[in-house]
């Protein structure tokens, strides 16, 4: 095992009816800004359960948070957040709303010129404004992390950051919001958790069996629980079991003390930032092919994934492999995302515009062992097309 | 799953030289009192790294703070700790130094007349003295957590306490302050982080899935692990493991959203309290009774459990019943701690001791449906005879 530290503050309060809970993790005397994106929690009975559980309290709005969060629109809540000297925010939706309220609350505690440098040039964040979320949609785990992800739309750039001043006070997770959520997101959500847990694990062996179960852990209930969610999407048990596996997925407990990857995310996000491809099916483009293309070097902990997750024990360790990459793309698809970039009308110009952007900016070295070159991407790409 | 809450602060510093990280955890004015046991940090090396980190700033020590430690030694270090102004504590040992010192923290901080109400009255701790902890015990899960059992020998009591400002800021958890323990305490520890899981998991099912296959994580660690430290207790990454197994066993994880049991411990330490045997062979002595009296009301979990953790698949649900109980004997026995009262010489008489002792302390409703009384108990004890 590696050496590790490990630091995780968020309060977790999970369950139906906990949103009324609220009230009292909120400094009594707050200036409080809620954030949300585009009017969901209008409809699904959310919104009126945060005012209710903020009444008497000075309350501002800042609506239209969009998926992928742009600089461009969070930039004017942390105008609107500085002028009305707002000293506590509320994130009420899914991973974007809650990354773009980290940014948010970065900005606006931030002293040099150009909060743009928080992302671009990695200035570190010396301060945030507090604020605390109300999870509407699982699968990002930002609601138990202190990362986010931003796109800026003028640049076409997704960028991310994190701090230890950039986790969540508190966390809402009540089931209950899920139930209206479109069979979309809710696939999105079980395929970026179950990536999640993947990049932090199918690595090469550090001697961390408890971390490698833990991981398991995880993606056995996903693959479980996934597909009954398509079917019964307002169960509450299995809404509450993908929303706090997904929460684990991503909340550092898996990560400590092994290598990680990241190489998926990282390509993947291009595709989101180029063609608007939801970030949870760019990761089920790249993934399967990036997976075959390192399965010389991520072989141990590729039959053990597939011997403990799939039950994959028969035939030679070629077939193995083969057997297994095949079970996680039947479980993308299962759970309804398509794995080819064809699937989604991308074709070669796309995977030469990613190399160019790649090359400019100097990206290399991705993944655990540092060794994914500008040309490795490309040939992972073709593989997916 | 059940609604719940979970918070843990706690920053966890893991690896082989991360001692000297103390210096930029502790505040540099701070005057530190160090808290440790009998002085074996003395003899293997951890007592020189510790104050090489400190070096520099006021240091006292306390020390002699027994196993299981004691109300009337821990109240004179709350008495130098007022005296001397101290403002951070550091524990340097296993479970009973940062068990005595979350106790010293709160008491030093309480404003009632009497600390010893925090453990006998439960009166609610509102503030305490800040404190790291040095982990060279792996067993208990103090480290992770914010609760403590304490013992007062002019009554032979053994009480718990915890508040949510008895988390430790950071724990130091370096497998290499491990390697001068007895195998005694090596068994100690592995024993009692797997009935620490136990207890949390062998209960009845709330479609829980994750928490459970988490559980399961650690006990399948542990069952690993656990030999091997018998054979070769200098094995970095076996201790590693068997750390991070006991801290994870304890820190809140597996517990969100399940019932959880913890009778076991109740009944085994008063066979500490009035025979000092050592808290992990308590545990061991009471775990499989209590297991075999309840086996109807936990039989779906015991069920899991033996198939998940010990392979156990053939037979008739009574034999699978039987085969796991003896399965968690025998690994209780390979880690050399034997399961009879016998085994410590103690016999009826105590057991009468205990159920009068319960009757007179008004404990009832124990376990996770609350249905174990003092009739219970002392059948449980009978068995264990």
């Amino acid at each position: 095992m590696n050496n590790f530290n490990f630091y995780n503050p968020v309060k977790i309060i999970f369950g139906k009816g906990q949103i009324s809970s609220i009230a009292k993790e909120i400094p009594a005397d707050a200036r409080v800004m809620v954030t949300y994106g585009g009017g969901s929690i209008r409809k699904n009975g959310v919104y009126e359960q945060v005012m209710k559980a903020l009444e008497g309290r000075t309350v501002i709005e800042f609506s239209n948070i969009e998926p992928n969060p742009h600089y461009e629109t969070l930039m004017q809540a942390v105008e609107i957040g500085r002028r009305q000297e707002i000293d506590f925010i509320l994130a009420v939706g899914g991973g974007s709303v809650i990354d773009g309220t980290k940014f948010i609350v970065a900005a606006m505690a931030y002293e040099g010129e150009d909060p743009w440098d928080i992302l671009a040039k990695r200035e570190q964040v010396k301060g945030a404004v507090p604020f605390g979320t109300v999870l509407t949609l699982p699968g990002t785990g930002s609601e138990m992390n202190s990362g986010a992800v931003i796109t800026r739309v003028s640049t076409k750039e997704k960028l991310s950051f994190g701090s230890p001043y950039t986790f969540p006070k508190f966390s809402i997770l009540d089931p209950e919001t899920t139930f209206t959520l479109p069979i979309r997101q809710i696939s999105n959500g079980v395929v970026d958790a179950f990536t999640h847990v993947l990049e932090q694990y199918l690595t090469y062996p550090v001697n961390a069996p408890l971390q490698d179960r833990m991981a398991e852990a995880i993606l056995l209930t996903l693959k479980e629980e996934g597909p009954k969610a398509l079917l019964n999407p307002q169960d509450y048990d299995t809404m509450g079991n993908i929303m706090w596996s997904a929460t684990m997925a991503l909340n550092g407990v898996i990560r400590v003390g092994v290598p990680t990857d990241w190489a998926t995310h990282m390509i993947g996000h291009e595709l989101t930032a180029l063609h608007g491809i939801d970030h949870a099916r760019t990761l089920a483009i790249v993934l399967p092919s990036l997976l075959r293309y390192k399965s010389e070097s991520k072989k141990e902990k590729l039959l053990q994934y597939g011997k403990r997750v799939w039950g994959v024990d028969a035939g030679t360790e070629d077939e193995c492999l083969e057997a297994t990459l095949q079970a996680t793309i039947s479980f993308f698809e299962s759970m309804e995302i398509s794995t080819s970039l064809s699937d989604y009308e991308v074709g070669e110009d796309t995977i030469k515009t990613i190399v160019q952007r790649f090359q400019e900016r100097g990206v290399k070295n991705l993944g655990e062992r540092a060794d994914i070159q500008v040309d490795d991407v490309k040939e992972i790409l073709m593989m997916s097309l």
